[in-house]
């Protein structure tokens, strides 16, 4: 039994790991939204506290128990599921490539987070919407058009076509469904209009969705809906050009 | 014969991927400096322009090619490389937790980046300094402390405490080892009052220095100089708590 670490009120990191586990039948506990005796917020933080004390410390949630190993960084966490749970290839060029993408939806996910909170993330949302706007405008204008451009090819480069990696499902189509999703949930308006432009993400995200396990567990108690906690947030002010342009009339 | 696929005139990420294979007595052309026909930048702009027609493409550089493998990033060059040249542990445990550790570094030097370009890369720093005062300041007042604290606390937790893993050298701590000559090179003042309370971070960091390999490549030409193209950036309105008081108070 895995026990997933993070933080039980967001989706965030933690839900790219969840997703490969439940695609992949992996069983585990997510301890910070459990009831039981040893789970919950409070198991998390006492773990946070003392990890100090660790010879192999996290840095930040999520992080996963898996037997004697605790294991840090949501790429990392994916690389050992995947090898476990068949959601990875089994050849080294084809571990390394699926690898290489998570990295890059990792760093990607970074941007996407720093659309709002681009000056501090200790700071409120409120107290750097200014710079957001900024930072807002230039990843819907430059950012996001370059990443989704990458991956659509990638997409289109692939014999198979259906998935990121030659012919079968990896963690990392569960990742780019994930970024699809909260993409569209952060940017409707900006994502409304770059569908055109990418229809073989908008086709793979929807083929993901669709999979039984996956569809299952978005239907599930155990899917968290998006909120404007997480990575994806929704602020109507950062989305589509056409609003900033407004606002920052306002200004 | 490896070749590295990296911005000819800048440290960057490259420079993680240059010290592993000096350390690990890769041979390796450094394609984007070489000099000899079908090296040069122009011959890492014809890989980057045929990228989309790869089934691999890299997403941005480093890249390498090892074969008929092209690996892109930085992390995952690193983990491929640790294993073929004994700069990673053997065993599933110690690979996680080097790549961890290295994935950690990674976030790092992102915070680092956007120091200096906090609302866009594709800007100029004079374009989002004002930004840039207010980013830099809470990244010396919070991120920095948080993350060399990390570090300090692996090695103290270390039995060995030489290295970041285990009693041998790794990737990880050739990485260390130039973050925090980057972060003497960019933020000199915050660094001198930091250094007291890190004092394994600045062992480490002298001791991974004096390695006769390291010590032979810094010396070389192959070693290129700090400069404000890359990463780490002196930019001294963004150094120390002083300064940066004092340039806001010029607003």
């Amino acid at each position: 039994m895995y026990e997933l670490y993070y933080w039980p009120t967001i989706q965030g990191r933690g839900e790219f790991v969840r997703l490969a586990m439940e695609e992949g039948r992996a069983p585990y506990v997510d301890i910070a939204r459990g009831s039981g005796h040893g789970t919950g917020i409070a198991a998390m933080m006492r773990l946070l506290a003392g990890a100090d004390r660790l010879e192999r410390p996290p840095f930040a949630p999520p992080f996963l128990k898996a037997g004697r190993l605790l294991i840090g960084q949501t790429a990392n966490i994916l690389q050992f599921l995947g090898q476990r749970h068949g959601l990875a290839p089994k050849s080294e060029a084809g571990r390394l490539w699926t690898h290489q993408l998570q990295l890059t939806i990792t760093d990607f996910l970074v941007e996407v987070h720093d659309t709002h909170h681009p000056v501090a993330a200790s700071l409120h949302y409120e107290d750097q919407k200014k710079e957001a706007r900024r930072r807002a405008a230039d990843f819907l204008s430059s950012r996001l058009p370059k990443y989704l451009g990458y991956f659509e090819n990638v997409l289109a480069q692939n014999p198979s076509a259906r998935y990121l990696v030659g012919a079968k499902l990896t963690y990392a189509d569960l990742s780019m469904f994930q970024v699809l999703a909260g993409l569209n949930y952060a940017f409707p308006h900006a994502m409304r209009k770059a569908a055109r432009q990418f229809p073989r993400l908008v086709a793979h995200h929807a083929r993901i969705q669709d999979r039984p396990r996956i569809a299952a567990y978005l239907a599930s108690p155990r899917r968290i809906g998006f909120n404007n906690e997480g990575i994806f947030r929704r602020y109507p002010e950062l989305d589509a050009r056409r609003n900033a342009g407004k606002s920052s009339s306002r200004r």
